[in-house]
């Protein structure tokens, strides 16, 4: 401990013993809420509750817990769930909603959790898993060699694996069959979804402007797979038929530029369209419907204001707020104002909950939520609930279940997967 | 009774009576939310309750309830509460937490409750309101020579009201001292709210585009005081400082245009600013800082949709996304995507929550929350935190009291005015 810190810890203690009881209204004058608004833990009760949304629908929701902060989950053929936890190689498997308490290994070793919202591995299933057991997995993978000296921070880049799952407590055959170009030390996401056309699609977030390894403008430089949607051959090859394919500067892999951190990324059940979700700057969450070939704007455009943290950075936000619109860029389906934390996303299609029907499940983490969201028949976004708020839990990624019920992850030490069914009629 | 809807009925009747019982999947087909999402009455308890908010704050919410749609309050000298409830032209005293089941008569009559948020009576004290005992009174007044037999609407103006309250149970001298040439058969609200300098402002809403009296355009035409700010003397009269005097085809009155509608008006109790919350059509309601002589906009620049209502009207929504911005009009300090139906304002400056100081507390309808929003020293908004949810209330106004707690009304045919203090310490 050099002499610095010890000073002031003794400075402390000697003001808590000598000044007298300070009035509640004098010891809250430095919010404490600017260092963890929204981040402070809410316990989640064990039992099921029923909780009643705001448009009348009866929810009764089941605490699937034991998790530290589970992330991504996917269904297997037989029903069972596979749930990642961030900053863990291991799988977990809940079956019947019972959590296994052994894990399942195999996977590289991932980065650990980092401050902030992000750093889990994403996982999916090849198309046809039942025959072949294939599943991929996104990851931060650390990069030693670029490891921050001066603030030590841990650098890493976004890599797509690949390995074989054949039931029990171990994947085999584990390797990355893509690493990307992408580096960041920050709180950035990576995930992957297979599209009808057999491609695999994988966003990689972009590095934001604070953080010492990437840039800000990572997302608009067609070198670069950071803050880009790419499209892979289930190798991790690239298809023929991508949109800058053979364009000078660009990264073969690219299907789409200008993102910011991607944490919901989904085929729509029916149209077959890429829908994405995108943490915005202080104000700006948004969901996109992802075209080959374009721009989203990501930082050149956004409906949030770009910041940095006051506190962490010594600096006030900054002023500038960036245009929403410009010519060649594309618009967000939809945006919060303020954010939500959006969260991963499904189209509700079961039969359990008819009204939900068609819409839109997003999970929300500074917004403890699930927000609801309806469209009309053009695909316009119609209204939308915020469910759930109750909990007043972290909702992390929101998943339709092979049973149409719905279940969710807690973006929460002492996380969950919530199971959510209609609630029992009462008399 | 006409023919078809008896058919109607009796084939319904036929319906229940010969179908088998239908599964709840099939009965909820046709979405219930798309007419009543966010109308639903949630029943709120007579007893205090003890809440904690996201950041932390352990605030006691007591209801003082037996009032219908209480719209605005104001506080007299005394401490006791002014309210006016929607569609009466009564006001109710509230003393020491108690509501005086005598109403306060002497307003002129006013327009009923419309369907919608808004058309009650806004009231303001005179600044010297203690020595000279005048309060003012913004209100919808019917217009029967306008009424629109075709549709049956009622027609109404808005009008600014001046009285005499010595206490009691009667205004005395009740008298129109301004009447704008506003038309409209919508649910749109007009507020008031003096100045530093010692002038007297005047919201007033613009029409929609679906109604039959005023036009939607009328926030943009110099010549109408619909979808204005008013600057007035304290008689009623114009200014001669005002903006626009003597500027050819401008009603000397106005002091900003292109205002969509406001349930918020207030002055900044530091800077002398006027603030302004306004309600956007789907997405977009919008906090705005008013400046003499500047345009807001609506309806040519929005962050929200147009819209119509797809039941009432029997069109879908429509797709179009006006501009955000254009040259020569102002931007709003802060946007809410999706709206929280945005209502009153306070921005809080007492002791009894230390953390708010400086905040703004704004009433959401739909959103059914106080939303606190806090700004760093550039005025710029850093954190948004959507507060009382768990109430699910739609909360109209919101007012701190001269004890430092603070007072909301709720939107509700049974409702309330919440009085929100630190809960008491448990142990």
């Amino acid at each position: 401990m050099t002499g610095r810190p010890a000073r002031a810890c003794l400075t402390l203690l000697l003001l808590a013993v000598l000044a007298p009881a300070a009035p509640v209204a004098q010891q809250a004058q430095v919010p404490p809420e600017e260092t963890n608004f929204n981040r402070k833990p809410f316990f989640l009760p064990d039992a099921p509750q029923d909780i009643q949304t705001l448009s009348g629908v009866r929810v009764r929701v089941t605490p699937i817990k034991g998790l530290r902060y589970p992330w991504a989950l996917t269904f297997l053929p037989d029903g069972a769930m596979l749930v990642s936890e961030a900053g863990r190689n291991t799988l977990r498997l809940i079956r019947n909603g019972v959590l296994d308490p052994k894990p399942v290994a195999g996977l590289p070793k991932v980065m650990d959790r980092v401050t902030g919202p992000s750093a889990g591995v994403d996982i999916a299933l090849h198309p046809r898993f039942a025959e072949n057991g294939i599943i991929y997995y996104a990851y931060w993978k650390v990069k030693p060699e670029e490891q921050d000296k001066q603030v030590q921070r841990t650098v890493r880049t976004a890599v797509l694996g690949r390995a074989r799952y054949e039931g029990g407590y171990v994947l085999e055959d584990a390797r990355d069959i893509f690493t990307s170009n992408a580096a960041t030390d920050g709180p950035v996401a990576t995930r992957i979804a297979f599209g009808p056309d057999g491609k695999l699609y994988m966003v990689i977030g972009s590095p934001g402007a604070t953080q010492s390894a990437g840039k800000g403008m990572d997302a608009q430089d067609p070198s670069m797979h950071a803050g880009k949607v790419l499209r892979l051959n289930e190798d991790g090859s690239v298809p023929q038929d991508n949109p800058f394919v053979g364009k000078q500067g660009y990264r073969p892999e690219i299907y789409a530029l200008g993102i910011r951190n991607s944490i919901g990324l989904i085929f729509h059940p029916q149209t077959g369209e890429l829908w994405e979700t995108e943490h915005g700057p202080y104000g700006g969450d948004e969901i996109n419907r992802i075209k080959a070939g374009a721009n989203y704007g990501w930082p050149l455009i956004t409906f949030g204001r770009s910041y940095v943290n006051p506190l962490q950075d010594g600096l006030p936000p900054a002023s500038v707020q960036p245009p929403n619109a410009a010519p060649g860029m594309e618009q967000p389906l939809a945006v919060y104002i303020p954010v939500i934390g959006i969260g991963g996303m499904t189209f509700y299609t079961g039969n359990q909950f008819p009204l939900w029907r068609g819409n839109l499940l997003i999970g929300g983490m500074a917004g403890r939520q699930i927000s609801r969201v309806a469209f009309n028949r053009q695909g316009l976004e119609t209204r939308r609930e915020p469910m759930l708020t109750e909990l007043r839990q972290r909702i992390r990624d929101v998943r339709q279940g092979p049973d149409g019920l719905v279940y969710a992850t807690t973006d929460e030490e002492d996380g969950a997967v919530l199971k959510i069914a209609p609630a029992p009629e009462t008399n």
